[in-house]
């Protein structure tokens, strides 16, 4: 299944070009894995689904790491119809077919419970789009339900979900509510942007 | 019918509040006929779908009017079943559902070859999720052929397509893939990203 992300970095500093090209190396880890593009909108991350969060996440916290007001933006996809299959993307490990969504939330909740964390404090919102399934507002129903119970929700607002917390638990709610909810051969779109260090976060 | 976007502001520079702050009173002809929250993550437009991408437009290019490189994100929704219905929304204009789709791209060509120029040129991204419908690739073909036609098309890429030009006729393009594809009473979303003076564009 083809899988990947469209990411962008946003410092609010006017060294945002230093910022962004400073960062890059929390990339090093996962470049053997991943085709990576990049023009002057966005990044191209294709590669492993399971690794996608991870490396998002350390360039994330790269960037933020002087204290810089620097959102991440990212439009997530799988299984789109319109792109090629690729190797390089492997199937979502340990999710059979059909598994319902009751158990799908504990793996979920499992999973955020177990991440590390970065020292790094963000703010988060997310829309899930599971695309072409005839029951998509109960998948997106399910996914909340687990959102709720992460450690890390806030609040719903109009058209997303609002996550907080630690840069780890977060990117992994993130992660899981891609993972574990929608078809699992289904195309399922994530429009996601974590801020750190916002002067006016709550 | 429901109708709004989570729109986000990111000026690359120091005193981006200042520059969110000074971008603002562009919205002010729109007050009235919109509903306006603001967080730290984004401000939520909630009103009539013909005049949410004029807003976006006017907000942006104040925002980029003294040349800084500055980003606007929106996440655009109409039809959202988990959404109250509202009355400041009001309906598509002059669009009778069932309309096909060569007729609607043909609807749209025009509605973009009327835009006026703002003398502020802008790259942009979109991803289109008609959501619910069992054919939404199609309507999703349907809308690429649209802006390859537009004059503002630059290039499909993973996930989202890219358009370049002055931000008149580009936002016009973006108003017009929301809300001419989809089902007319259905699930629409838009990811967007519009980027103004980035040092790296083409």
């Amino acid at each position: 299944m083809f899988s990947g992300a469209q990411v962008a970095l946003y410092p609010m500093a006017d060294d945002f070009v230093r910022i962004i090209l400073g960062s890059l190396s929390a990339l090093d880890p996962y470049r053997e894995r991943f085709r990576i593009e990049t023009d002057d909108l966005s990044t191209l991350l294709v590669g492993p689904t399971e690794q996608l969060f991870p490396a998002m996440r350390d360039l994330h916290v790269a960037a933020a790491r002087d204290g810089v007001h620097c959102v991440l933006h990212a439009t997530v996809s799988r299984g789109c119809p319109g792109e090629p299959d690729d190797p390089i993307c492997t199937p979502i490990q340990g999710r059979a077919a059909n598994t319902p969504l009751a158990q799908r939330i504990v793996s979920a909740l499992a999973a955020v419970t177990g991440a590390a964390t970065t020292g790094q404090h963000v703010g988060a919102q997310l829309s899930l789009y599971p695309l072409g399934a005839a029951h998509h507002m109960d998948e997106i129903y399910g996914c909340i339900d687990f959102m709720k119970r992460s450690g890390v929700f806030e609040r719903s607002k109009n058209f997303c979900t609002t996550l907080r917390g630690d840069a780890g638990p977060v990117f992994a709610t993130l992660g899981e509510a891609f993972l574990r909810f929608g078809s699992p051969e289904g195309h399922v779109a994530l429009d996601l942007t974590v801020s750190a260090n916002s002067p006016t976060a709550a």
